[in-house]
């Protein structure tokens, strides 16, 4: 069961390029993604309409696509435009496209009712590209469901255990209490450490000779968007109050998209705004947060794998305090999502 | 669901060697194959009676195996003649043995009743051993549905788009549309394509200056055997109305047996009747159409991958004007599915 | 479904070592094991109250173990003992903990009823530390159910035909009929071979000259347990009647757990009581040994394989003379599960 009428990250914007469709399942839907003779991304459903091959290992023809079985073609609406040895072009031979819109190094789908795409519903991932921060492309590939890596995004405290040596450095962030409160499309999250060590990564490219005050701040916007403002000032600067002085700040930026109910596309970034000019730092912030992120990898795909298995299959999730966050998150997810099945009744209904 | 009254292909004849049983799962049946002492093929179910090991891994003495899990023996009827430390053999203890005919270079197989098995049903391989032609012997294992296969084979208009650098060489195939007629226990489909380009394969062993005229016409007998007479030939010389000069021809021959629902044995070979004294003509024939072959493998796999999705559950192939053979084709095996099922629930009934 | 109240070996003491937790599979159970400051052996769960995490790749912390995703802590009865960033501890957080008796080198773990953990019902394996005796430690993981294992050591038949020349090396053993009989617990099987070669293995270590009387006489006790006195004497020595010269004599031991329904471990050891100083005589056997049960291992493999096939799940086993001991064990485990199942029922009904 997945939320459809809302933007999914379906690719970073670079792993499209001219000249070449490119695959990738979304929702547990197959699409294939190219760029017209305009460089506009154009996204139709990657099964061929005549006997389900995949047009992602077909040809393109100018704008058009054509199916490299028996030689199909069909427009960027997904239009069948040509059959070879026949004239007339029976009805039921289109296949569906979807809106998409590139942005900001993203290309963002709508896997949902078209007439509904609304650009203005758009997450706002303009770090991404803002001249004033620096950041690497980032993209992990986990055989999980998306819900399991959007638990682990909404409790911080995990930074303390999982990632002691990279993202975190003290167990004080699992020992201070979030404020949580519902956003209008999500959940927002503020964790403040005071006067604590800096976490490892920064050490490495900008070293603090005492303690600090740190900061994760951030929305985690319904189904999978997480843009955080965090970051680390002296202890005494004023950080809490709002002075960022002497300050190193990120925007982390995270999109989850399902790939099938077992298995998500994960992209991310860590854009920063100090030492921006020397590059060997941004590749220092990215390859550490690879890191840690793997070190996220490894634990969901433990615990999935233990909860798959059968004897596990009645486990209730035991709660605590720290779930606060995660748990309104699910309860927005399951709100969006019999939202759209009341919908879809009504939609069948007449 | 597999037609079990026809006779399949069950390897080739140099698979089956002296001394040694062969396995291989044909229609779901693991079967186990041997050779007598004078050389005539046995095929028994390969699973023992006794607690299911298979015989396969057992070993051949004089006419008989012996399952070496704890040592029954039986015969080449199946029938179990001895059992270590009893005297007295009870009843329920036999293997079903399968009817099998070696012929031309095949070991033909019969999975369903042993009282319909009438060799004068068996298909016309003899090109694969006629001495006025040449071939090697090709073998390629799918996991796919055989459906899929016969599929491809009912609608060589792929060639154009599929074996463009080998079998095809132009579009103009997939521009023709065949004549189709229903057989006794087939389709006859024939293809010509006139004042065109020779097949890529053709012109590396037998190239041609000018133009040509090309023919596939075959005959795809119900469930899966393909025997096409196919060539090149200079146009104007009048192949169309039957004088074949100057020509390249072809007698492919080819049989698809399922080894499940999921997985198929694909035995072909391409007989050639030019150049026959010269070896490296042979091979470099055979190794385009298995290159080829692997070309079809590419698509089927990919074709198959994405109808099994749990998204595509619901899709229904689409119809054109080419699918004309494959739907007699379909209609053809369906009618045999179901004059089997009618006999079976015949049967139960009195 | 297996037996739950009785003693499973979950392991070789030599694995699970100080300081670091070992996960293992039980009756597919995930179970994490470790030490405490005494070197008992602790056994819980091995998934987190909280979100199902894996314990055994959390911490230990004293006595207790800290899951490393969100740092609950548990104390050895499974009890959750701290939450960061939370005072009280709520009910519903602890994890089941199993009895564990470590004896004569193997773990022993119960996995029914703590209250019926009763010590005295531990199989008696001190063969694998006696001071008289020498073996090594053996592990063979199966990915078949455990009681295709069971049926394998329940008919030494099989040893004239799987091992013909590792532990057979003659049909005689198969041609034989062993005396059985039903014991408190189990099956008790005595098999004589009388004037017949000495086994393979026992050739390379001690040979004989001339004939030998052998015997395999063993306990199987249920669910697994096989605890074997055998030996090869020189004929004419009075073996049979109980008078061992010259003899070379084992105490097998070993012991099936099930993993899961389609997974067993399989522990395993070869006590002999001759030549216990020369250190290589031992690593001879055990090798011997190893080579003979990755035989049994490949024909139980084979053998689960053909019967897992979709065309086999009617198949049942025929029935001979030599089935009588592993007829006689399947009715007793199913008379343990029955007894389970009521007692389950009866424990629901009040």
């Amino acid at each position: 069961m997945f939320i459809k009428n809302c933007w999914y990250v379906a690719a970073w914007s670079s792993e499209v390029v001219a000249g070449k469709p490119f695959a990738r399942t979304l929702l547990d839907v197959p699409v294939a993604l190219w760029r017209d003779a305009n460089g506009k991304v154009i996204a139709l459903r990657d099964r061929c309409s005549h006997r389900g091959a995949p047009l992602s290992t077909g040809r393109l023809e100018g704008d058009s696509i054509r199916c490299l079985y028996h030689g199909l073609r069909f427009d960027v609406q997904g239009r069948c435009i040509e059959i070879p040895a026949q004239e007339r072009i029976p009805p039921g031979l289109d296949v569906p496209s979807y809106p998409v819109i590139e942005q900001h190094k993203w290309i963002w789908i709508w896997m949902g009712d078209p007439a509904k795409a609304d650009p203005a519903k758009l997450p706002d991932n303009h770090y991404l590209d803002d001249p004033a921060w620096r950041s690497m492309e980032g993209y992990v590939h986990y055989d999980t469901n998306y819900l399991l890596i959007a638990d682990n995004l909404l409790d911080l405290a995990h930074v303390s255990y999982v990632h002691a040596t990279t993202l975190g450095g003290t167990e004080a962030i699992a020992k201070v209490n979030p404020k949580i409160r519902l956003s209008d499309d999500g959940v927002h999250v503020e964790r403040w450490v005071r006067n604590t060590v800096p976490a490892p990564f920064v050490q490495k490219v900008r070293p603090y000779d005492g303690p600090v005050d740190r900061w994760m701040n951030y929305d985690f916007l319904v189904p999978g968007i997480f843009l955080m403002d965090s970051g680390n000032a002296p202890t005494g600067t004023g950080a809490p109050e709002g002075h960022r002085v002497d300050a190193t700040e990120f925007r982390s930026t995270q999109a989850l998209t399902p790939e099938s109910e077992d298995a998500t596309h994960y992209f991310f970034s860590q854009p920063h705004n100090f030492l921006i000019d020397q590059p060997e730092i941004t590749r220092t912030i990215h390859e550490n947060v690879v890191k840690a992120f793997l070190e996220d990898h490894q634990m969901i795909h433990d615990q999935a794998r233990n909860l798959r298995r059968s004897s596990n299959q009645d486990f209730k999730m035991g709660s605590i305090r720290a779930d606060e966050a995660l748990g309104k998150y699910r309860w927005l997810v399951q709100k969006r999502l019999d939202e759209e099945a009341k919908v879809k009744v009504q939609a069948e209904s007449y």
